[in-house]
């Protein structure tokens, strides 16, 4: 009995200094027949106090300290997201982001918590796809240029396969038959050609998509539609400039711009490369660090389609060489995009990549797939292995606990991109994105956007507003608001001077939020 | 150069000792500028060989050794499911596992593979709802006895609404109205009857449930409907005893049961205490061990609703208590049912439970939510603090770091019940299960069907079947269900004597059975 007495006051005073860990190895439950139930009461309540406290402690932006003017803050963005918490715990039906993003993005976007977010400085933008950055409006716009013809195929259906810039009528196509489509616009009503072209221009409606095989068939559909579009010359300038100027107002200051570098083309059939079209992307973003001074920069990550034969993957690294040695300051590193699941795995294509991690960084897609045991999910490994500085998705991440475990040590970021995941079925209800677990332990990860045009995302906000909602604990507050876009500079392609501007140019941004929302109130 | 060497050859022999985290530690990367690239890819592929290796022991099974017999059993059960998921990866509309339970199940029951999981011994239940065990043909027949009344909605659905046995009308009901259900079938064709009966004995169809607020009301509707029929004296001894038949049937050979210990009735006003509903539940065990020798036995987990007032509850221990004296052998301990998002938190009842927890042994659904922060997923923490001996569901549990920590130094199974959680719409593609990561970890969990009678699974085998295929990783073979079963044993709720012999009757089973299927072959 002395015996135990000593042992108990040994383990209360570990529960009362957070050893929890060797208290549990002393076995409370052997306490308990000794233990008088007020004092099991008392040692309940601590360990449950304690052990609540480590983990919003040790989760994302659990640490961060907010001074009193974001205190201010804080409070407002908190009192947003427990009312509309609150609504959902009590009747799920009316929890928008509980719901698909198709059906609940106006609903999102009319909260004010969400026009907070808009406002509020978020970082950079480290994983977005080219051809998918802009509104569709904007895309829309596009399409009243002059010389725009459009392809209509001959099926009952009438969709428009592809659209092309040209003097004369582009080269027969087997499946669809061409038309100017400001004819097509005349012929037809106008606003019927508009509203189907929107809406080829996005993954609505959700109806179409059993899976993630039909999903990723029409996602390379808009592409096809898109890409004779945004590849004219005039066009991919005014593009690429639009682009961060969405961006930009939507409260992002830098932007990572995966690019497959399609050839550019004009109406005069002039001798493009993919350093043309590196240039005029790279010219877009001096033109606008020019016009605004507190935008850190774009850059571009090289990323063609992983589905290749292996000659055409080491032209595809000749580039990769070419682009840094042209432009040493705007190209960031290389990435392989397209469906994983069907394309070929990192690890066909190793030795290669080795030869070259001293050159060039990688910044690979990997795990982007609900298998779990195949080459997508071990992608993973291979991506870690082969020194990537970040990886896109990693949605199989928490099945391979070892390669977790050396993607933390060597501090490689996950770039999440929550609605995209739902999008393209990877996951149904955002509280399910594993996402969440790597926010539990403060796993290095980044918010993006993928593809927000192809479903009428705002270039940030919404992927944010969902990681804040649903993905982080009910309790999460602006310390992982401010967490992930201060991420968002730590992990971004910068060398150590750029990084610390970087930093420097958020800061001042986010204090002015800070200031501006204290003196409205 | 030297000093370089030096730390590139300590770092291979880490390597190759399989001690990766320090050869990371001297950061790898560092010698890749010195590193031939043979060399390089030769570390490359050492490394990734024996990290694939390390997570392969490392996962639930990895390490059980099979014996030559088995090792045959195990190359045609892998060829079977390698054939499955072949036939996914190429097309995943043609995998009926990554579709909804209601639209698959049929398909599934007719592979192969299904049939063998079928035979094949897999243990015990430890998660499974007292009115939702037998098949919905076996609840059918229940209902042509005599005496039964049916009380149909007065709404234009005409839905059924409850049942009861009485020599007289029962008692009026607001919104329905009784009549015999044999003069029912004369008045109406009697196969439309039985048509309509079995749809609302089950969840389907699927497209009735757009959310878990929905779901968990047809869930009720369900329980309100079957509690006359299945808690009239005379048909509960016989369900009982045929839920035991049809789970030894489906090579399961120990049941824990849950159940809210329904007040049993008989036509002459017999006066009934939840004494004599265990009491017969118990004997329905006693002479099914009396029959089949190899049935291990079955047990009862108290387990009534957890939405009630704090008087109620203490009712609750109370009732624990005395079937504990009363029946100590077929009492196994107690647990708290019902939607557990719109039920009382487990903190609410700590200090009661605190006192009981020598006495009563708790087994606590706890985390059955997609939920994050609230008072639903913090059950875990309660429910391990408590001293749970295993946790129902625990899908949040990969959100609380800390609380896992825990619950796997007390060696707290977790009870997976995959089916239900897709059904009840926790989950949607079983291959985003949480539990894939427990069962990458050898996390200890269990299988188990929760109320299979609902969504017309068989007793176990329709769960071990989606554990196998996708949970698990396409590699995980015979040794992980080999493990799943023996992990029932071991988290059984049995005594130290007990346990050894559970585990001689779950052995002879599965050898005769591995040696079956060698005899075939």
């Amino acid at each position: 009995m002395a015996n135990l007495r000593w042992i108990r006051n040994l383990a209360i005073f570990l529960i009362l200094s957070n050893f929890l860990v060797f208290a549990l190895l002393l076995d409370l439950s052997a306490l308990h027949g000794y233990a008088q139930l007020a004092e099991r009461v008392r040692i309940y309540e601590t360990m449950r106090a304690n052990i609540l406290e480590k983990e919003s402690n040790n989760q994302l932006g659990g640490r961060v300290l907010l001074n009193a003017k974001e205190r201010v803050v804080n409070e407002l963005i908190m009192l947003e997201k427990q009312h509309e918490l609150e609504l959902g715990l009590k009747n799920i039906s009316h929890f928008q982001v509980a719901q698909h993003f198709f059906r609940s993005f106006e609903k999102i976007g009319n909260t004010t918590l969400f026009q907070n977010l808009k406002t509020m400085p978020k970082g950079g933008v480290l994983h977005a796809h080219d051809m998918a950055l802009c509104s569709s409006e904007y895309l829309l716009s596009l399409t009243y240029r002059e010389h725009l013809w459009i392809c209509v195929a001959k099926s009952e259906t009438q969709e428009y396969k592809m659209l092309r810039f040209s003097l004369l009528q582009p080269q027969h196509e087997e499946s669809c038959e061409w038309s100017l489509l400001s004819e097509l616009r005349q012929s037809v009503l106008s606003d019927a050609v508009d509203k189907k072209l929107l809406a080829q221009l996005t993954m609505y409606p959700l109806e179409h998509f059993p899976n993630e095989d039909t999903v990723w068939k029409r996602f390379r559909s808009i592409f096809r539609l898109v890409v004779g579009l945004l590849t004219y010359a005039p066009v991919w300038s005014d593009y690429i400039y639009k682009a961060l100027e969405e961006f930009y107002a939507d409260g992002v200051q830098y932007l990572e711009i995966r690019s497959v570098l399609p050839i550019l083309y004009d109406l005069s059939g002039g001798n493009y490369t993919l350093l043309n079209t590196t240039r005029v992307m790279r010219d877009a973003d001096l033109r606008f660090r020019a016009s605004y001074p507190d935008w850190i920069g774009s850059r571009l990550i090289y990323a063609p389609t992983r589905k290749v034969s292996d000659a055409r993957f080491v032209e595809y690294l000749g580039n990769a060489l070419l682009l840094k040695s042209h432009f040493p300051d705007y190209f960031a590193g290389f990435d392989l995009v397209g469906w994983e699941d069907e394309g070929r795995p990192l690890h066909d294509y190793a030795r290669e990549l080795l030869a070259l991690q001293d050159e060039i960084h990688f910044y690979f897609h990997a795990g982007e797939t609900n298998w779990y045991g195949t080459n997508t999910d071990e992608n993973l490994l291979d991506a870690v292995l082969l020194g990537t500085k970040r990886i896109g998705h990693g949605l199989a991440l928490l099945k391979h606990p070892e390669v977790l475990q050396l993607a933390r040590l060597r501090n490689v970021a996950i770039e999440i991109n929550p609605i995209s995941n739902q999008v393209l079925q990877y996951i149904g209800d955002l509280r399910t994105h594993p996402a969440s677990v790597l926010f539990a332990v403060n796993y290095p990860v980044v918010i993006a956007s993928d593809d927000p045009s192809f479903w009428k995302a705002t270039p940030l906000t919404h992927d944010f507003y969902m990681a804040f909602m649903v993905i982080a604990s009910r309790k999460a507050d602006l310390g992982l608001l401010k967490q992930l876009a201060s991420n968002s500079i730590t992990y971004g392609a910068f060398s150590g001077n750029e990084r610390e501007a970087a930093f420097e140019k958020w800061h001042k941004r986010w204090n002015q939020w800070i200031d501006n929302i204290n003196t409205k109130l």
